[in-house]
């Protein structure tokens, strides 16, 4: 029984609104109940897919959906493909509307967050805020003025439970029981979790590390603009931020450092958009010392990620693709050493919109909720 | 008029039959009339696509179109988009269907070539023999060996007309008067002069070269194999060949070493099948001096190119697609400088079809019967 | 070796194999545990999509999966996508491999399963089967000696729950119960539940109908053939089975006239197959009484429907889109009368592989089996 | 500033400025050079298609182009897959801009082109104006308001050379010396010459026509809407304009009552994009008396056709797919008898920028010239 599953329009109005339950009523009453999510931009890829997710996720409520410029819409008239059982009508996208959740995840453009978070904050010390854009990510603020080109909001916890952290940690430590989590970006986990390994065993020589990516659409958002229409994009692959200037660069250094412990990391990396509306094939490069393997790679990856759940290292031969990952958590990894050119290759397939950002982010919130970390995570995928 | 245009079966028997004409009655009539050109494969893409560029040639005549497993059939039942004017039966491969010819293209799996050439040649020492397959492109019996592993059948002329040789003259000069010619590999062409002026230039640490590229369909051939199949390959990135495995890097060897005479050169080289049907973009890697920039990486490309009509240096900041290539017989090219990385990202965009295979090829045909080397190219591709 | 592969990793080893238990001994023990399934031809696109589905489904177990060519490699190998927690081998496909199950679903080329069913049940009565393939959908045996040109093998329960009849009963009371199970073709699905109601109704001519559908190709299997290669596929649209051949045309038939008691019903049927893996649009036209309105049309839709929890009926001017249904097990209609030419046209849009196939055989089996009908099925779709 | 970019290199650069040219000097000139092509909306698909075939055509000079937003821009900027030998840049549309010409190709939205060419006209009445828009097609004011909902401005010669007139010619008389052509719709070319010969033969019931058309996306234009983005389109089919509201259904009954003199001609028509970017399959369904067979259809339509340069009507059993047509001038035609529904259904392929809008154009202004039907335009297309 849902007597009153969401604080749309629809709701009789003899429920109390959700929106004026004072902080101490809702800590009061948060043991008794699942915890109610609030989820914003949802008429955009990332707030969509995190509405799909979680609609299948049997340990908390969506309690309200916002957006922005879809704001009193219906649910059924921007993302026909959801069914959460009742079609919401969306809110907008104000302190107020989002007060009184327990969990609110942010799908905004950056720039937007920080200001909601501390709002959210004031009202409720215990609120879980989960920005699936970049405000949060960069701890240096001089990184994210040259790549943003903004002032820096700070650095929230990091969510990519698999980071094996340099101290013997792993990032997922830091997640649990945290309340502002900076979900990572895409391309930025892809390269990440491919070099983590290899970079903190010494395997490649992290100056010289290069990483290409076929990428698809939806990675580049809803927003009409003319070099993402299909005719312009089918049949074409499509390079930008060709020559440096992705600003998943000093996320992806970022997270090799604090794997590693190392410095002097330097890393070149080009996407290129080609015709799929989802995945990512990072394809990553670097040099080896003379001799090395390529069991010597996959043991590394294996010895880092043996025990994770959602990320699975092939084979020696075999290697992923994103046809397999469609609509999954799963990071897929495969590796090789060239030996006539004295270059590792390893390649990682995710879904940019599962595994590279809402799956993520649910992910992350199950361990900050203390729920099961795979709860309404899946991992098979759509094929074909 | 086309009294006789093709020695199919539907020929009035009154002509004398074409494959029984003698090289000295043929070498006569040579200079009153078009060349006679057969094209061999004709049921697969490469084939095809040699007879959709010849349909617009106005120097040749194609006399006689012949299949292996489709002989017999008519040339609208395998190539629907053709249109030659008449619709001939294709002929069974063999030296007698193929003798009389002044240019004989044969688009056919490797190892067979060399034979049918020998038999050709023997009949008529002028005869142009085209192999757009891989069994002569090699100088190197030892490379053959490793990447074919079979017995090397030799070297004829390689027929990519704009690579600079480190002797300052150019390949093209070979390729006039030469009667045979083995087409270079659609891969190797995209990264072959995407890299031979900048190692020429010594402004790229040549023992680091990395290529990553997102290639068609239509390059792994016509046959119906599960893999290739539409509803595997949609919506997926499918790398191959991981680990340098890839026949076309020794190729790519030997056209830098030529261009450069440059020693220790090293390149790793992953192509990933995308989602598009034609199309190579060849992301290539490669470590360059402190202090170079994107200027100096432009101007070595326009050193060598400026004068080269079917290649194109694009501006600072513009990188070529796919898409803007389609159907042409054109190379496009971008570079750029990542100075965080200390890497040169040199990016090239071809058709595979065309500048990958026939349409290189009919430019060579051109070249080598002293037609003007555009004869029946066009730069303009098919877009959207 | 993997003794007990099939079982999933709970179930304890000491467990006597699953292939010589005796049919009593199934019977007494199934009261206390899941049922056992065996999914046979899982290499296929339906097979896969039935484990995919049944991954996922709380209510049974995943016991034995089977192929044919495939027999003897790891799931892994010939469906990397789909994670049952364990990775088993494929058994070959025979009576001794599905004997000693609850539950056997066929995913066979037609002609083979009235022989595999009549094994097991002579076994065990009570196994419940279900034919993916045609053999049994027919009730006439001189229908189906005309569209698929062999003997008939007789009619089983048709999988089709929400197909109202005749009657005032709907098919749904037929599955529950039964052990036989013929599931519908994905392209009768589209049509015979979107006309159904307006035949019924009287709403239509139903001697006047015709369907055109555009369809994805998964429908059109996995093997390699060479028309249904990437290549060729892309960028084309490919009608197939005109002018009345495609062997669905007597099912839809079948349908209408059991819904609606009528005879004289006439259907004319053009698949295309587009570039897109998954999805059917049905596009139905007939000729309607002057004076009919879209609001006639979607209220004789909604009275047939409006308690069917996986069929949608959109308000007037709007219509579905297949990519709103990929993967999900539902099937959405719009309707809309243009008064200027005297016919309505209906549209419906499945992912032929879920509600099209394996999701109604898990529909089906769900009732059959007296679980509630949607366990494991998911209304939300994958989008973008 | 360009005084003389539009010229080609291989115009005199003595020539005085086009737009200053005065009319008395313009047509005194004509006979001794190429004439003058003027092309706006150059930025747009049907535009930039005009200019990629304007590319190739040997007979006229392509002097300017001009854009609306893109004005300012080089060509290369818009349309980097054209090659004029130069790059133009890109004119404002205005009535100095275009004067001058001898040819003015239109590709611009609905509305605008009745006022650009009086002001043309005005200046010379001997320039040839042709409109890919709407404006001019529609002979009845009622249905231009009933269907665009703005004020008629008029009927212009209609430029579809293959239509037969029930008079016994054929529209291309028509167009012959024409000086105002108004261009078909791509959808509607299609639909009409599929069944122009079958309504004229009365083979078909013409109240009772329905037709279905899979299209790509360049159909939809260049503009940025979000249900035109590869990840909304990628692996789906959806309908528009469903119920009669296309715009294209008057333009269609306004041909084939030209063609066969008949009355009472109804058409119910549905568009479904499909991820594919050119192309239009049409298929149509009309009912046939009884005994009607598929070589009568055939019949019909190789009567009216079989002189037809750019329309192929297939043998029976053979179909035409949008694939075979990519880029080429050309229709092709496949129809059948299904004896069981008592349905005709007609299939028409072509490439809807080309024989669709472009290239029927140009063909249109060929015949306007006195220049052969053909020039410039291929049969063959771009395959795979």
């Amino acid at each position: 029984m849902h007597p009153a599953v969401y604080t749309s329009g629809m709701t009789p109005s003899s429920d109390a609104p959700v929106s004026t339950a004072g902080a101490a009523a809702t800590r009061a009453g948060r043991a008794a109940r699942l915890p109610r999510v609030a989820v914003v931009g949802a008429s955009g890829y990332a707030g969509g897919e995190t509405l799909r997710l979680l609609s299948a996720h049997p340990g908390v409520e969506i309690a309200t959906v916002a957006a922005h410029s879809s704001a009193g819409k219906r649910l059924s008239e921007v993302a026909p493909h959801i069914d959460l059982g009742h079609d919401p009508v969306l809110q907008e996208t104000t302190v107020e509307t989002l007060s009184g959740h327990d969990v609110v995840v942010l799908a905004l453009p950056h720039g937007q967050s920080g200001q909601i978070a501390a709002a959210l904050r004031a009202e409720d010390p215990d609120v879980l805020v989960l920005d699936l854009g970049a405000d949060h990510r960069l701890e240096s603020a001089e990184d994210w003025a040259e790549y943003y080109r903004s002032e820096h909001s700070g650095t929230w916890t990091y969510g990519m439970p698999e980071l094996p952290l340099a101290d013997g940690t792993r990032q997922r430590d830091q997640i649990v029981g945290s309340r502002e989590i900076a979900v990572p970006g895409c391309n930025a986990t892809a390269v990440s979790l491919a070099l983590a390994p290899l970079v903190r065993a010494g395997l490649v020589d992290a100056s010289r590390l290069s990483a290409v990516l076929p990428v698809g659409y939806s990675g580049a958002g809803r927003s009409a603009k003319q070099h993402l229409l299909f005719a312009e994009a089918s049949g074409s692959a499509a390079p930008y931020a060709v020559g440096g200037s992705h600003r998943h660069v000093p996320e992806v250094l970022q997270n090799l450092r604090r794997a590693s412990g190392a410095e002097g990391l330097r890393l070149t990396f080009t996407p290129v958009l080609v015709p799929m509306s989802r995945g990512i094939l990072a394809v990553v490069n670097a040099p080896v010392p003379d001799g090395t393997t390529t069991a010597d790679l996959l043991a590394a990856l294996s010895a880092d990620y043996a025990e994770e759940r959602f990320l699975t290292v092939l084979p020696e031969g075999v290697f992923p693709t994103t046809g397999e990952v469609a609509g999954a958590n799963v990071i897929r990894l495969g590796a090789a050493v060239d030996r006539h050119s004295g270059q590792a290759t390893v390649i990682a397939a995710i879904d940019n919109l599962v595994k590279g950002t809402a799956g993520a982010a649910i992910q992350s919130m199950n361990l900050a909720l203390g729920l099961p970390e795979g709860t309404g995570l899946s991992r098979t995928a759509l094929a074909p």
